[in-house]
């Protein structure tokens, strides 16, 4: 157990940037949604999974959204509260905790805003161990937990509580309502019990978010190279480091999708690389092969800083560098990769292991 | 307060069919879906305005989407009922009684096949005194009562329960969710308390329904002219007796919107009619001029047969008869005609008042 105050989310923001591989929100944003509602409202407490009592009511706090949009339509903070109150409402009993329900620049902000507001501790965990665009994408829902009910709000006060009969149908109806209200709003769902944490979480995501950025920090101030320093902690793989040459994207059905283009430039001088991306990034082609796909980690860093570079944030002729970093093991199952795989999102390939260093 | 049984609901589904404007459902879809519910579970008890207890806690049950789906896709009759259950949750109190949120075929019905299966009474009355596209188009609305909270259900089970910021956004949010579920779905909305009914809605339109659709039916058994009978009841007009020549139709963004043209027949050989509807018919021109306009309705009627015409049923060829018949008052006040005037649906005109006959 341990007390955030705002000055500690600058590590943990930039950390999150880099595991929400691409998408999540804006750290930058993130963070500072975040310090302001600490400031106003006191510090949060992070508890571990194992400091959770069994009996505990544990909601998971996040937006939803294409993050094209959230960079410009900032959220007004109350969504976060409006939509807990709606979901305790429907459950008819009160949150004791709230938990991310994936690392992202944002999204792993979004229940800090909430805690500060309501004094609720947030559990130092997440649902994915990374982001994913789909409310359906989570390891809980591998042990049978729901996404719904699940509670919807905007920045105007309005608010639905959805029961989907699948967390498919939970996903369909939150994103026409999500469009309809902006195309940025914030839920709150996947409701667990204390003793389905430890099986149903990644555990601890929210402390290696801040030792990510912590070592991208360092070793920016040492002058030593960040990017290395990001890989080695997240025992991941250089794809290619270069500038960025052609950005397809645009905003559809609720997420930023498209396309990114890297020339390789130094030792990768000559190679190509192709990222895909539905908030996220989920393929990446080099000359041509597939060399990396969800559900592994495939993380964009600027290659100076080792600041995250979001799906939104690309741009032509950012210099970075491509990381893949393997997922949580529970995604190479087969119902994980039903969930995530490359097939769900349309890709005609299998998951393929990333390549060796 | 009396009894309905299954053979009761062929008039009144006749009738609702009329005052529904060419909306609100199939009556004979309507009419047999009740009729299943009544049969399995037990007649409904309908009770006047004047029997309703001061607190009851009164639940407007209809369904919403395009006609041109459901009569197609046959609702479950499971959906009013989920509906109403996740509203019932929702406020924390259960039920006392159903009321129609407007007349028309299957809207009218709707609110049967809920009581027979809950054993809940059905209040003599309507929101609306005819039908409307959109749900914030509600008399009670005037009076402060809102649409929300409501509750939408599908055949699936999928479930939503909608906190509007307004009623406008309600809708807004319902719809949304309609057209995702399939656009057709059931609503539990618009929590009245029972001394609230007086003046929030238009009284005893099933007994009217019923009226009319006896009225109709006696009048062809006596071969006399049943679309004068139905007029002389509505103290309506005739616009046009003719043939259909056009129907253009299509189904967007929940609705079916569309328009017909009319060739006069007989005495109004050499006369034309276009009617334009979303859901309901909301325009008529005579000859190019406008001579009747929502909130007036415009009912299409069979013109051997008296039977309703809805706007998914307009076909080429087909003989029918054109009455306008006055609305409530209320929807001639200012903040009637804002609601459901002929400028809230675009037409760049005022509300005309009726030709004499």
């Amino acid at each position: 157990m341990r007390e955030i105050h705002p000055g500690d989310l600058d590590d943990l923001a930039r950390g999150a940037g880099i595991l929400g591989t691409g998408g999540g929100g804006d750290p930058y944003t993130g963070k500072l949604l975040a310090q302001r509602a600490i400031r106003e409202h006191g510090p949060v407490t992070v508890v571990g999974i194992d400091e959770v009592p069994a009996d505990a009511t544990v909601v998971a706090i996040s937006g939803m959204g294409a993050p094209t949009v959230s960079v410009e339509k900032l959220p007004a903070c109350t969504e976060e509260v409006t939509a807990l109150r709606a979901l305790e409402r429907h459950l008819g009993r009160a949150a004791t905790h709230l938990v991310p329900i994936e690392v992202g620049g944002l999204n792993s902000m979004a229940p800090f805003v909430a805690a500060a507001r309501t004094g609720l501790p947030v559990v130092d965990g997440d649902g994915m161990g990374r982001a994913f665009p789909e409310a359906q994408m989570i390891l809980p829902g591998l042990i049978g937990v729901t996404v719904a009910p699940m509670a919807v709000a905007d920045d105007k006060g309005n608010t639905l509580v959805i029961d989907g009969v699948s967390d498919l149908w939970s996903e369909r109806l939150a994103r026409t309502a999500c469009v309809e209200m902006g195309c940025s709003v914030s839920c709150a769902d996947t409701v667990m019990r204390g003793d389905q944490l430890a099986a149903g979480l990644v555990p601890a995501t929210l402390t290696l978010a801040e030792d990510l950025g912590r070592t991208v920090r360092e070793a920016r101030a040492a002058h030593a190279d960040p990017v290395a320093s990001a890989a080695r902690l997240l025992g991941g793989v250089r794809l290619l480091t270069g500038k960025v040459v052609d950005v397809r994207r645009r905003t559809s059905g609720g997420f930023a999708r498209g396309r990114a283009v890297l020339e390789g430039t130094g030792g990768d001088r000559g190679r190509a690389l192709e990222l895909s991306f539905q908030n996220e990034h989920l393929l990446a082609r080099r000359d041509g092969a597939v060399i990396a796909t969800t559900p592994d980690l495939i993380c964009v860093l600027d290659t100076d800083t080792g600041e995250p570079v979001t799906t939104e944030g690309l741009r032509y002729g950012l210099r970075v560098t491509v990381l893949g970093a393997p997922c949580d093991p529970r995604w190479l199952t087969p119902g994980g990769l039903e969930l995530a795989g490359p097939r769900y999102f349309g890709y005609d390939c299998d998951h393929v292991p990333l390549p060796t260093a």
